[in-house]
């Protein structure tokens, strides 16, 4: 008998199916796992009550619950999935390290400055300094991207075959794609290109979209 | 027969010997899991050589190397220490999978915000903007600690027994110490206190301000 997963996903997606919400990195994670999952959608109003808090203390998602087990934050949720299951970390116990290092080099280090430029577009838009501070933002994300082209240099994948690494390196990416940021970086675009061509990555993708779909009709 | 780990840290501190950089984390959980170690100190400029590219193609530090294995990444080199050797994680799956999601919570959910904070006072400060954008970097922080806060109420740690997910917690908590930030949500610095007072922690700590003092009386 297998334990029910339930995740959790936003409501009203609000990048309109583009799927930038942080669940399409746990969809996907199952999705190349072979795990089927349920989805309870929350609204912006529900993450910010107690119910959904006692899962997630931040007030985001996704939530990941499967028996007894509630867990939060994207990549210790898809290392769950990755060390229960093969297919997204090396057997190797040094490649596995390795492996984990650019899921903590994807989240902590190339995430970040990625993230700042949005809020930045989000909360700062009408201020007068907008415009001024962009160059600031995206040398940042320039910098970090131009180390991570030059290690990936032509190998398919950061290292050795794909793994949770490049999964979550992949969605951060994925990003930048409107950004014209990648264009100096070429072999970028194509890793992303690599990834979302994965059969794995289609299903999660379609199952997001489905979402949005849905709720654009209702 | 322990194959020798080495680990790599600023030359010269950029804090001045107050601990806030990231080879801290790793020395605080080697010591945690009763494990010698060696310090090679690296400086500024070598840090973008390509020498320490190999090791950490984001040219930061620490790295970790031991036999073969060459690491980077704070986070992915505590939980590779936590995972072989007992006192970091618990013994259950579950609670081992919740001790890792505050690893992740910590380094990408907590600490950016405050990274942000530091960055704009380096780069920013004298820009015209700087004093009016603080209300804004200074908000997204405090809605963190009060969630964080709110989590943690009277318990001694995150989940259970003191965890790497604790370990990194606290390292990204004393960035705020000398902020104000923290007066909030008491039960932080207490937190902090509970932290900072492990004999692992306070030899992890000597350590690294003997490489300060080093540095400066040559």
């Amino acid at each position: 008998m297998t334990t029910t997963i339930t995740i959790t996903a936003f409501e009203s997606s609000p990048d309109r199916g583009r799927g930038l919400a942080r669940d399409m990195r746990v969809r996907w994670a199952l999705e190349e796992t072979g795990q089927p999952y349920d989805v309870r959608l929350v609204s912006f109003e529900a993450m910010k009550k107690p119910a959904h808090l006692a899962l997630q203390p931040f007030g985001q998602i996704p939530t990941y619950e499967e028996g007894d087990l509630a867990l939060f934050e994207s990549g210790a949720i898809v290392l769950r999935i990755a060390e229960r299951r093969p297919g997204l970390l090396p057997a190797d116990a040094d490649a596995r390290s390795r492996a984990i290092a650019w899921m903590f080099a994807a989240l902590s280090t190339v995430e970040p400055p990625i993230v700042e430029r949005e809020m930045a577009t989000y909360v700062e838009r009408g201020k007068d300094w907008f415009e001024a501070r962009r160059p600031i933002l995206e040398e940042r994300i320039r910098t970090r991207l131009d180390q991570l082209s030059r290690r990936l240099g032509d190998a398919p994948w950061l290292d050795g075959d794909f793994s949770a690494g490049d999964l979550l390196m992949v969605t951060v990416l994925r990003r930048l794609e409107s950004s014209g940021l990648l264009d100096a970086t070429p072999n970028l675009p194509a890793y992303i290109a690599r990834g979302v061509a994965r059969p794995a990555y289609k299903r999660a993708f379609a199952a997001q979209l489905a979402v949005f779909e849905a709720a654009r009709k209702a």
